[in-house]
């Protein structure tokens, strides 16, 4: 099943009903997805990837809306660290994003309009069984591995405590088991962006044609600077100017315009990214990744969530990381170990802050290949 | 001179022309300020405090608009470490604010209109120039002491390097000679969340009686983060759920209403500052801020703003402080040292972030009277 629309190449439609931990549930759900490699007889080569709050299932193919390469083409592909020759590697667009899986964009069958927030609001565990959904439709029982990056390292710990005995190994990059108060505290200030803007409409604003770009660009740009490290931004940026137009050495204006190039790359941010994403996806996925702390799910004691897993975890932190620092893992590991869990971790050393799960780090690339061949020669 | 409007007990019409960095210059300067204490009959007991962004000169005295206490009534009143008993102390609100100062509410003498975007763009010098013809205007020539905290140190590293034979002492607290990349970051998001209101009107709103807002409350927010530490607002507020009215224990509401403590805290943070805030006023100080650079007005060396100094400086930071973090404060102490200046220097600790310098700090209070009242018996 394709959709021009998303330049979608894969589609399924997944018969639920599928209980939400709100208590709603959905009576069939859509997801978009991509899938890299084969399929081995037997299906024990399949690996899970998932992505981040603003990503997608365009992880090794180019993305139909930007046309640029997929977000983790450097990691998966044929003899790459996720090797598409060895694994077929699977990946979804989460439940209430907006690339083909069901969302607040998506059709409400009950109405035939578009959800906008009567969309019911989920969880990062609710995700997680939409993805369960459609492996049972690909004929896939268990994964060889589940491997994700911030809030799809969320969704890797959430497989392991939610489906232990269909996770061989979870590879959890730049992640943390809970949503600290800053954490939230900045997911807050972007609601609000997208609120405060007239354009949101209270969500209704698919019919006008005229979404609340501005609200949307606002609260990526906030986030956006959690991604990067404030010495990455001194790197990349420090003090300087934008160059004029006619290619002049740039100076201050003493006015509103984006003197520096800092203001300049933050702007364009914030407006790309209105292009490819939806307002009301941004809320209930941000919504989602608020309300995630695994050992509230489990009595208040993570390591409850590990108990008795046969899953092999690798655990990766950066050390610029402060949006989910080190720390955070060091608590994943802590439980682990106390769960009795086979866990490695590793905290690697990187000047790009959050986003470095993202761009290049060959000491992850090793990380993440060793991984997942150990025990398989 | 009063105005009932602002609640103001004291404002000076200062004749100009003000000369100002970005070219423009001022035919005269309006500025609001409170005094505490007794001047000496040789004027040599002054003290100027410093605001910071959004600060003002209710320093020791209930805010007009609000009915709070003044902001630093901690450290500023008789027996208190800036003790009045002693000391003449003056706040006055600084350059393009709104508490009385010229700033982008104030008319425009040349159009009897209010100058909006018209006002021209300033620097934290320019603040610090208006500043001393306040001094002049009350017949102080030589400050015993320039005090500030955030910008307000800002401005007394200015007051040093520009008029050092007029600072006999500076004390410099949880501030930064230069604004960094992610400074600026954070600014630009205020400015744009701003802007992007479109009650903003390009800056022309103040006849339609009805201010970007919401835009100014998605600024203050994300702003305000960076108030706190990570640490901090764990301690505060953690994960834990807002009550419900009836005075049950909070539980998700699996909707977008304010269901974790910090974000009901944000929201107020962001609502109360509208009150007493202007636009316009916070994108100008932003500005200011943004362009501040006190090695760049220096020829790059920030150790040439003191050379031959005759002033005594204190600088203070706090262990929590990530906005302008002790690094920052080092830059400064290694100028100071290369300029031949004496400096003092102290790192604090605290668990509250950049807010430190407003909140309990029994350190801070010995560190300040101490310094004050060092070689004078």
């Amino acid at each position: 099943m394709s959709d021009e629309r998303f330049g979608l190449r894969r589609r399924a439609l997944l018969a639920g009903p599928l209980a939400l931990d709100g208590g709603a549930s959905l009576p069939a759900v859509e997801i978009g997805y991509e899938t890299y490699g084969t399929l081995s007889p037997s299906a024990d080569n399949a690996v899970l990837v998932c992505h981040a709050l603003t990503g997608d299932q365009y992880l090794a193919s180019d993305h139909p809306v930007t046309g640029k390469p997929g977000w983790w083409t450097r990691m998966v592909g044929p003899g790459k660290p996720i090797d598409t020759d060895r694994w077929f590697v699977i990946c979804s667009n989460v439940l209430g994003s907006c690339m083909g899986s069901s969302g607040p964009a998506s059709i409400d069958p009950a109405t035939g309009q578009q959800w906008g927030m009567a969309f019911p609001v989920i969880t990062i565990r609710d995700m997680v069984r939409a993805q369960a959904l459609l492996l049972d439709h690909l004929g896939i029982g268990r994964l060889a591995a589940v491997v994700g990056g911030s809030m799809g390292g969320m969704q890797a710990l959430s497989w392991a405590a939610t489906f232990p005995e269909r996770v061989e190994a979870a590879v959890v990059i730049a992640a943390t088991a809970r949503h600290s108060a800053q954490n939230i505290a900045f997911h807050e200030v972007g609601r609000q962006a997208i609120m405060a803007d007239p354009k949101w409409r209270n969500g209704a604003y698919y019919e006008s044609g005229d979404p609340p770009a501005a609200g949307l660009a606002v609260a990526r740009m906030a986030a956006h600077i959690t991604y990067l490290s404030e010495a990455g931004l001194t790197a990349k940026f420090g003090r300087r100017l934008q160059a004029r137009p006619d290619g002049q050495a740039g100076a201050k204006t003493f006015g509103f315009d984006a003197d520096f190039q800092v203001e300049s790359y933050l702007r364009h941010q914030g407006l790309a990214f209105t292009d490819r994403f939806d307002a009301n996806s941004y809320l209930y996925i941000t919504r989602a990744l608020d309300y995630f702390d695994l050992a509230e799910e489990h009595g208040g004691m993570l390591a409850n969530a590990f108990r008795d897993t046969a899953t092999r975890f690798c655990i990766v932190s950066f050390d610029t990381d402060w949006l989910y620092p080190t720390a955070e893992s060091r608590v994943m590991v802590q439980a682990l170990n106390a769960a009795g869990a086979r866990a490695s971790f590793v905290e690697l050393s990187s000047p790009f802050g959050h986003d470095a799960f993202l761009l290049e780090s060959p000491e992850l690339d090793r990380v993440v290949r060793g991984f997942l061949t150990w025990g398989r020669a």
